[in-house]
C-alpha cells in the first residue's frame, strides 16, 4: 500500500470536492478494514457535497486498498457519472436509494461484519442496544428479508434500484438495517460517525450474543439509547484520531 | 506514536511528581490498550503522591496515545487544577469519588472490556473468581445500576460527583464494580496492580462464560480467593516487565 | 521467509508448467496460512495443466513456508514422479482420488480449520450455507466417517488410495466434505476459488455456530445457494488482490 | 528482545549441556508464548541430560523473555543447585515430582491456557480427544483438585514437594492433567513434543467446547486416540520449523 499522504492525494477527476472529505473517505475504508468490519467485500460512501443527489464511492476494490484516486462519483441512478469509469460495486444501488429516501443521511456503510450476521438470520433475537456505545441501535434493529421483494431464488445481493429502495424502506428512520443471510447497512450524518456506528454495531452484537448465552440481558431503554446516541457523537474526535493512526501504521 | 523515552519524559506542569510514577502511568495506558482492556475509551488514574485528595489522569485522549505531557492534576471536585487545562474526560468524577471514599486505593481503571460487560447486563450470573489469577474478584462482584440513582433516561455515564459517589458506594470494599450497560471500574493499591487486575478481570470473565456454557463451575472459595489475591501481588514484576516491552514494541 | 519474487521463481524440475500457475499455488499456500485455514498442517494442490491425471503439491512442509521449489509432481497413484523426490505428505491420496473421480475439479484443499471441525463431530448439526458468501456449501455438507471404510482403530488419516477413494465418494458432487474428528476437504474449478471456498467455509461455520446459539437460523434455500455460488465467482479478483498483498507483507 | 542467536548462546553455568537442547528449551519458551499457551506465567522444563534426577528450568521470568542465560539447574528437591541462583518459580515442585514419578517424561509444561481451564472447573465435562491432532489426550483427562491434599484455603499453587507429588499421582500415566481453578500440566518424551501437546491441548479444548455447544460430539475411541498419538509424533519437524521461525520474527 502507498502511505497515507499518497493515498489521500485528491485526484483530478473529482474537482470541487474538499480534500478533507476525500481523506476521511479513504481513512474510513482503511479503518473499517483494520477493524474487521469489512474484509475484501463491503463499502462506504458519502453524499456528494455539491450535488446532493450524487454520492462518492470507490470503484470495485477491496476497502483496505482504496485510495482517493479510486473514488468515483455516482448519479441519482447509482451509476457512475464518468463514461470511462472503471468497474464498480454491484450493490451501489443501496447507497443511492438510501440517499434518496433519507435526506439526513450523509454516509452509508455496507458490511458483512461477522458478529452482526447471526442476528439477521435468527428472527427471535433482534439486535438491540446493550451498552451505551451503541445507543444508536435503539430497542430493535429491523431486518431486511430479500425474499419479500424478490423471491426465494436470488443471490441475496442488492442488484437494482428496486431492491435498494426496498432496503431503504425497511431501514426507515433507523441507523442500521440487517440483511438476512448477507450483512448489514449502516447510516450516519457524516463519515466518521458512520465508521463509529459500524465498529460499535459489531461490538454490541458480540456483547449481546455473550449476554444471551449467560441469561436474560437488561437492555437499554429507548430513552437511555437516545441519550447515549446523542451524547456520544461529541466524542468522535477521540476514537477517530486513534483509528486513523492505527489504520496507516 | 513517539517512542517510550519521549512519551514518559516528565512535563514541567507536574513538578514534584516522581518521574517513575508518571512513567508507570504512561506505560499503564499503553498496556491497557495493547491488551484490549480499553479501546479509544476508558482511562486510568493514580492518586497524587503529595496531595492525597488530588489525582493524576490524562486529558481527553485515547489511552493508546497518552504521554506524560497529557497527564493532568485534578482536585477533590474532580476538576483540573490548571485554569488552562485542555479538555478532560467526562467521567473523571468516578475517580475522584472513589479516592475520597477508599483511602487504600491508589489507582483506578475504568474500562469497557468486552468480556466483562455481559456480566453486568445479566443479573442472574454474577462475575466471580474461577481461577487463582483473579482471586481479587472474590465470590461476588457488585453491579452498579445507574437507574437507582439517576432514573431510566440517562446516557449511563458518570457525569457528576453524585453519580461518582453512588458508584463508589456500590464498589464498597471490593476491587471491582461492574456498571450495567456500560463497563466496569477497578481499583488497586498501586498502578501496576490496577493494570494486573484489569487484565485478569477480563480473563476471568472469558473463562467464566466458557465454563458456564459447559456446565456448573466450581468457583474459588472466599478463602482460596483471598489467599490467591494476597500471594499473586508479589509476582507483579514478572508480567509488568513483559507488558511494558510489548506495549512499546 | 524469502520475499515473494524469490518464492514464486519457477524451479527447473517442473518444465512446461506456467509460472503464473505455480505463483498462484505458492500464493495460495501463504494465504491459507495467513487466514488460519491451515496451521503447520493442511495442503493445497492443483491438477497438472498438461497431464490431467497428475497433480502438483508441495513436499512435506508447513504451507506458510512453501515456495515454488518445493512443489512436486504426483502421478495417478498419488506418488511423486521423481525418483529423488523429497518426503511428501502422508495424505496425498485424497488429492489423487478426488482428481480421478471429479474431472471438473482443478484444485483441492485439505485443512483442519478450527471452526469447521465441530460440524464434522456433531451429527445432528449439518454445516450448510447461512450467508451468500458461502452459497457453494448448499443445504447440507456431507461428513466422511472413516470408521465406515477402515474401522474404529485408525489414526483418522487418509493413508491409502482406498481411503482417498472412499472420501471422494462421500464428497460426491459437493464442493466440501467434512472429515469426522479430522478436518475437511474442499474442491473448486481453480486455485483461487479453492482458496475462496476455504476461507468462506471457515467463516460460514463461525456464523452458523453463533446463529445456532441464538436460536433457529434461516438458512439459504438451494436456489439462493446456487445463485450466490454462481455469481460470487466473478468477483474473485477483488479478494485475491488483497489476500496476496497481505500474505507477503 | 535479543535476536535468536544471542538468546540461545549457551551460558557458562551449564557446562556439559548440549547447545541444541538449550536452544530447543529457549525456542520452546518463545513458541509457547507466541501461541498464547503461556502469558507472563507458565513454564517449561527439560530433564537434565546427564543427571536424570535434575532438571533445567528458567529463573522466575516471563517465558516470552527467556534466554539460555536464564536457564537454571534444579536438583531432586526442585531447588536450584547454584548457591547464587536468581529467584525461581514458586511452582518448580511440579516439575521435580513429575520427573521423579515418570521416568519416561523428559519435558514438562505448566500453563494457564485459556481454553483449557474451563474443563478443569466443570466436572461433568471431561476434556478428551475430539480430533486426531490431540490423540494423546485419550478418552479422559484427569483433573487435580488441590482441596483433596491441601484443603479449601490454598492459593491453588503447587508450593511444595508434597503438592507436586499429589499432582504427579493424579497425572498417573496420562500426558495431561488439568488443575481445577488454575491451569494444566503437560508431559512428553521430549521438548518439542511437549510444545506440540501444549498447542494441541489448547486447540482440542476450543473444538470440544464449540462441539458441545452444537450437540453431542463423536469422540475418538481409545484405539483411534492411541493410533493418532503414535503416528503424529513422526511429523514434529514440520510444525517445529514453522513455530521456530514465527517465534523469532
Amino acid at each position: 500500500m502507498p502511505d497515507r499522504a499518497v493515498a489521500v492525494a485528491p485526484p483530478s477527476h473529482l474537482p470541487g470536492v474538499a480534500p478533507e472529505l476525500l481523506a476521511d473517505l479513504v481513512d474510513a475504508n482503511r479503518i473499517l478494514f483494520r477493524h474487521d468490519v469489512v474484509d475484501a467485500f463491503g463499502h462506504i460512501s458519502v453524499r456528494h457535497p455539491l450535488r446532493p443527489d450524487h454520492f462518492l464511492l470507490s470503484r470495485n476494490l477491496a476497502p483496505g486498498l482504496v485510495t482517493a484516486a479510486d473514488i468515483q462519483e455516482f448519479g441519482p441512478d447509482s451509476e457512475p457519472v464518468r463514461a470511462d469509469a472503471p468497474p464498480v460495486y454491484l450493490e451501489r444501488f443501496l447507497h443511492g436509494e438510501i440517499y434518496r429516501r433519507r435526506p439526513d443521511v450523509m454516509s452509508v456503510v455496507h458490511s458483512h461484519a461477522a458478529s452482526v450476521i447471526p442476528f439477521g438470520i435468527v428472527h427471535e433475537r433482534p439486535l438491540r442496544a446493550v451498552f451505551h456505545m451503541a445507543g444508536f441501535l435503539g430497542t430493535k434493529v429491523p431486518v431486511f428479508e430479500i425474499r419479500q421483494c424478490s423471491g426465494c431464488a436470488t443471490d441475496l445481493l442488492i442488484r437494482s434500484r428496486e431492491q435498494g429502495a426496498a432496503l431503504a424502506a425497511d431501514l426507515g428512520s433507523h441507523s442500521v438495517v440487517l440483511m438476512r443471510g448477507h450483512g448489514c447497512t449502516i447510516v450516519a450524518p457524516d463519515i466518521r460517525l458512520a465508521v463509529f456506528r459500524s465498529i460499535y454495531t459489531k461490538a454490541n452484537a458480540e456483547l449481546q450474543a455473550t449476554a444471551l448465552a449467560l441469561g436474560q440481558p437488561v437492555y437499554l431503554t429507548q430513552q437511555e439509547a437516545d441519550a447515549a446516541a446523542r451524547n456520544i457523537g461529541g466524542q468522535i474526535a477521540r476514537p477517530w484520531g486513534l483509528w486513523q493512526r492505527e489504520a496507516w501504521s
